[in-house]
């Protein structure tokens, strides 16, 4: 095997590539023998915040895999500090309720200098991804799964009126507390996948789902025209894993998601939006969590094989495991 | 006197407001009698860094007349860091030897999104300059001399070959050590001054040229195409205050930027270079410093009324006391 490729979003895709790298250390000690991950990064949650391009689930993902995201709190920098978005809250300019932190704006401002020089998305993350260890970059190559601006907006009510917010803004302001009727891909239908997303596809030797959002990270990856296709054609087996144990999201609201577009909170709900390979769907297999294991038979009933593994990611080693199952299962393909 | 118009650059020009204004209070210590104050300030070293849109001189008064500069420095903000420059050198971005501090950056990022937004200039500098004093704003309007943009540029000769470097490079990271052979003024000739500036000198009751750089300050603002006209047209006096104390400039590197346009650094050469109202120029009178007295009957001789005064700001003191110097000299008119 020596290509990989992850769909994921932000910190539970981050929390998944961080343990299949660390698996695949484990198991190939010879750095040349170990295949190259590549991470298709959901941007549907990417912003234009204070002139500033912010993009959280690359980000996410760069600080997990560069050893500095604060993993007690579950986003951002470790060891974070907040003197200019105390500037910018007295000023008030910006989001008073997302606050960016001193060395997440650098990261902002570094992007959005690349970004107006004429840098892509993916070449800019390439650049930023390039300081870390030492200079010795990050250990999977991170792709925006578009360099087309694509961001994802929800419909509510409030007050009886109709209104489109942007994700953000439900999910970090209102805690996704307003029942949301539609999410919207502001910019999707214009949008493609990279040239190197494609290509990434194209060559892999397995395809993984991380345990990320369905709806609002996995669910905007493969909402990109041509995604599905790419992904439809692509020789590589596609393990999805679930992001649901027990009935219950892992992390965050995906609950709120699914019922937005009529699909149950569940390890075969999941399985069943996404759809078996065969029947014009995403997924040659998926992963369910132990305590979800009767649903394996009705998973496989749909056309995909299944397997109960255990699915929580508490540290590097559950993490690491829950990796360890996904290849495993590719294997018996 | 109702209305006072004040020319000024970074630095010199924030002390000498300050004293102004504070002069002011102490002559009208009811606010309501007490003249408005209208800084005409040089954007010339304006610069597009990282994306952000840095206005050095328009932050150094705003800083001074807020209360939170870093009097010792001379520079930016008091009690600034560093953490948000750290990450931007990290990744590579940005000019190293050009730090920007975390409160620094604050205004920075607020000015662009509010120009990002919309506004011109002026209405972001109001904007920006509204927080302070607990939402009292500063006690001077800031008015950038024009809303499109102008950057000083300086021609030097680099092991023999033509270069064209952004002021900033070749004040702050050179220290003006390469000889300017000519300073460009990119965009200086589609320039307009703002309606607010043009209103504000045709209102003043007085005009004051504070002792900024001649070259890169004074002279940007007057360079802007209809400045001249306006002073010419003013119907107040126009008092200027000399940059050059014994032959040496008070603060910076004034003598490298009039050198470079043949001018002698000294009070008669600063003044001829101004010139007359009565012959083209923009003096009506020149405020020396005690050491140049000598000066005093040679600027006359201009045609420019001229006094000898305390001219070293070295603190609050002097600094009003200079301002009162000055608002006295216009007396005597």
């Amino acid at each position: 095997m020596q290509s990989i490729v992850v769909l994921a979003g932000g910190v539970g895709g981050a929390k998944f590539v961080g343990g299949l790298v660390g698996e695949l250390a484990r198991r190939h000690p010879d750095a040349s023998d170990r295949p190259a991950v590549k991470v298709i990064v959901n941007t549907g949650d990417d912003m234009w915040l204070t002139g500033l391009r912010v993009c959280p689930d690359l980000d996410s993902i760069m600080y997990a895999l560069a050893g500095v995201n604060d993993a007690e709190r579950g986003w951002g920098r470790a060891g974070e500090s907040s003197r200019v978005s105390g500037e910018l809250a007295a000023y008030g300019v910006g989001w008073p309720w997302f606050t960016l932190g001193d060395l997440d704006l650098g990261t902002h401002i570094a992007r959005t200098a690349l970004l107006r020089d004429g840098l892509t998305l993916t070449e800019a993350t390439a650049r930023l991804g390039a300081r870390w260890h030492a200079g010795a970059g990050l250990p999977a190559t991170l792709l925006p799964m578009s360099d087309d601006p694509v961001e994802t907006h929800v419909r509510v009510t409030i007050d009886g009126d109709d209104a489109l917010l942007h994700f953000e803004e439900w999910w970090v302001r209102l805690r996704a507390g307003i029942p949301a009727r539609e999410f919207v891909q502001v910019g999707v239908e214009s949008a493609r996948p990279t040239p190197e997303v494609l290509a990434a596809v194209a060559a892999a030797d397995l395809v993984l789902l991380a345990p990320s959002n369905p709806v609002v990270s996995i669910g905007t990856i493969l909402g990109v025209p041509g995604m599905r296709e790419a992904l439809a054609a692509a020789p590589a087996p596609i393990v999805g894993v679930s992001p649901i144990i027990a009935g219950a999201a892992v992390r965050g609201m995906a609950d709120s998601c699914l019922a937005a577009i009529g699909v149950e909170t569940s390890a075969l709900g999941v399985a069943g939006h996404y759809g078996a390979r065969s029947t014009g769907g995403v997924l040659d297999a998926w992963l369910v969590a132990e305590e979800d294991a009767a649903a394996v038979p009705q998973v496989h009933a749909l056309g995909i094989r299944s397997a109960a593994v255990p699915l929580w990611m508490r540290d590097a080693a559950t993490s690491t495991a829950l990796a360890g199952a996904a290849l495993d299962a590719a294997g018996r393909q």
